[in-house]
């Protein structure tokens, strides 16, 4: 509360003690808390980090396959064969999908093979049907092909253990499974796998002014709870699980035993902590209270998003602390600091060691954008027909994320960005 | 199956009736079919699709705010205040948050205001604490700031109505949910929204030689069901339900009476189609005979994935079609298809007017690539240090895939890529 504010220093020298940029946050602050590992049916997994690495049991496809329609043959008999001068084969079997073949492959020989079916045993090479005929019956006798291209040997085959070896690594440990790699291990048998718990990540709200979103008539002076719904999308979005902690009025000590509470059932703990740099103090003064390591950061150089706080609390013997972020009470503020440096951070404890790639696009800017040095500027823009159009707007307005196709980010090194600059904007997907 | 083709020209000429580009296929096969309408909270609706715009119920924030932490004034107070020569006032009350204001500022005061508090009646701005200080005590009398910088009318305020008028539309119809977006509904007290049903997808597999993933000791020229597992993954990411139809045995009459039954209970049906020609031709028979509109396309020009069928069926009157996506056999080919034809079929039947953005990146192509013109060819790279190298292997391969980080699109007109050239990488998320 600014009443409380003796001198201009003060209330500035208190928010920004030991202030840090996104860069050293994302690169420094590193808790070592990782959520167990649980067992998890296929049916399930998808997005969700692998705990070790999954192991081919047996080779795959595990038998030489057909690639294609056509015969299975001895590449050697097909030799010299064209158009004008068709080698001629004698069909003597053909094997059925999913079946084992019941005929051998020899000299002069061919056998009828579907594509994906078992090669048959003496065959080292299938020869595609656009490349046979039968011959002519009368002549040739039934059951007799010509072959109007040679093969070579290995051509028209998946071998048995091409896609995979025995004990091949599959998927690598800390990976977010994709649909395709659901698909490698349902062709490997593995049906259930292991891979991080969801971390659980309890969202505070603070502020007196701060009243649930199903608040139908609000009083003068109060706003529905905005930031806790959508930072539980995020959440979700990151993979974790996230749990609504309520909004905490502004009072230390309440904070402080919710936060107490929630220490024991987290991964990670959010607080959007109110707007006043009243209710900011009131924040860290909960925080500190938690216990060791402490406040690692109180304030970033960025914006829109100074008034972050990054935490570690209540680590004992042998347990890592947990991760607590302080954000700024202006949601726009808090979504733009909560994706920068929040959703790595849930990832980084659900044990993903290569974050999934995000949608960006590349677009010219409509005008230039001033920042300072030193500071990362987070602006938001829409995008057409390639020109990035940047929107503006105090850090209180959600229109401007509503309105927004993605964002840009001006550099700490930067003074700003000249219209016609190519950028590169981080999608909203 | 190659026995029964008697000459070259007879499987590849029913195999390819009408083909259709990827781009034909994109623009022209757009059934009618929508999921119905339903009403979802919020804490659920992350992703789900509009299925009517969202109208602001009343202004937002809903009354003007302090958008910093000062003391709100009348601006013309201010007029001429400088360091040297700062304007005097006096403090006549304090906002507290939540609250609404109990005073009024008159010419010469100033009430004390916390970030986001209700401006008081008689303010037009508020001066930043950082541009005031308490004035000496003793000197100038208690409760009298000096104000150092003057502020014009409005500055420092968020207007009643700047997040958003009462009528205004918050979100389009059609639209993903986006995380801001769920903070734009809960800020206007929306704690429930209309949006389509998400579509019901029903995934069928044929083909003999196809088992249940769960089957341990595979018989020889049996393989695990890889794709409708992925494609159950791929149908979840497109905001779709899957579900699965099992794998049905290569015998016509089997596979239509599994799709007539699936027919009643679906959004849409997908069938990976076997890879032999043989169980192709059974897929489009089954298919034809579930009643108009029909079959579209049979054959896509695209490498891999050539054996794709699209198809709308069991349209009544008054009642569209159910779109039916006949896939190739290979997992790898069906997967390419699926992700480029069947995605965006399952957001338009969900209601989704703006497909989503997907990751991508620019890289520059390690090696020559062939292509064929008439036909797009999907092809799977790894992305390293701005590299773009292609992964090679028959369609079969699912190692091709997980080995992945994204695919390159050569376009139908294209002949092929040269070493160099810079291409856009879809990434895998």
């Amino acid at each position: 509360m600014p009443a409380g504010a003796a001198t201009k220093a003060e209330p500035a020298g208190r928010e920004f003690f030991k202030t840090r940029t996104v860069a050293e946050a994302l690169a420094g602050f590193r808790p070592e808390r990782r959520t167990r590992a649980e067992q998890v049916p296929l049916g399930t997994a998808l997005r969700r980090v692998t705990a070790e690495p999954v192991i081919a049991p047996h080779p795959l496809p595990g038998f030489a396959r057909s690639t294609v329609d056509g015969y299975a043959v001895r590449a050697a008999d097909t030799y010299g064969a064209s158009e004008g001068l068709p080698g001629y084969l004698t069909v003597t079997g053909a094997v059925r999908m999913g079946a084992a073949p019941d005929v051998t492959v020899t000299p002069g020989s061919a056998v009828s093979m579907p594509t994906g079916g078992a090669i048959p045993p003496g065959a080292d090479a299938v020869v595609m049907i656009e490349y046979t005929a039968e011959a002519i019956p009368g002549i040739t006798g039934p059951g007799t092909i010509e072959v109007v291209r040679p093969v070579a040997p290995g051509e028209g085959i998946v071998r048995a253990d091409e896609d995979a070896a025995e004990g091949e690594e599959l998927i690598h440990n800390g990976r977010v499974l994709r649909p395709q790699d659901l698909a490698m291990l349902a062709a490997a048998g593995v049906t259930s796998v292991r891979v991080h718990a969801r971390p659980v990540v309890t969202i505070f709200s603070t502020g007196d002014e701060v009243v649930p979103p199903e608040t139908q008539a609000l009083k003068p002076g109060q706003v529905r709870d905005a930031t806790a719904s959508a930072l539980a999308a995020l959440v979700a979005d990151a993979g974790g699980t996230p749990v609504h902690g309520g909004i905490v009025s502004d009072d230390p000590g309440a904070l402080e035993r919710a936060l107490r509470r929630a220490l024991q059932e987290s991964d990670l703990i959010v607080v959007s902590a109110g707007s006043s740099v009243g209710t900011r103090d009131e924040t860290a003064n909960a925080v500190a209270a938690l216990g060791p390591p402490g406040i690692w950061c109180h304030g970033l150089a960025i914006k829109p998003g100074k008034p972050t706080l990054l935490a570690e609390c209540g680590a004992g013997p042998g347990t890592p602390g947990i991760p607590v972020i302080g954000l700024p009470g202006n949601p726009r503020s808090a979504l733009v600091v909560f994706r920068l440096i929040g959703l790595p951070l849930i990832r980084l404890v659900g044990g993903c060691t290569a974050a999934p790639p995000e949608p960006s696009a590349r677009a010219v800017l409509s005008r230039d954008l001033a920042s300072a040095t030193g500071r990362l500027d987070v602006v938001q823009v829409t995008v057409a027909d390639g020109v990035a159009t940047p929107l503006f707007g105090v850090s209180a307005l959600l229109s401007v994320l509503t309105d927004a196709d993605g964002y840009i980010v001006i550099p700490e090194e930067a003074t700003g960005l000249d219209a016609g600059t190519e950028v590169t904007v981080t999608l909203y997907a």
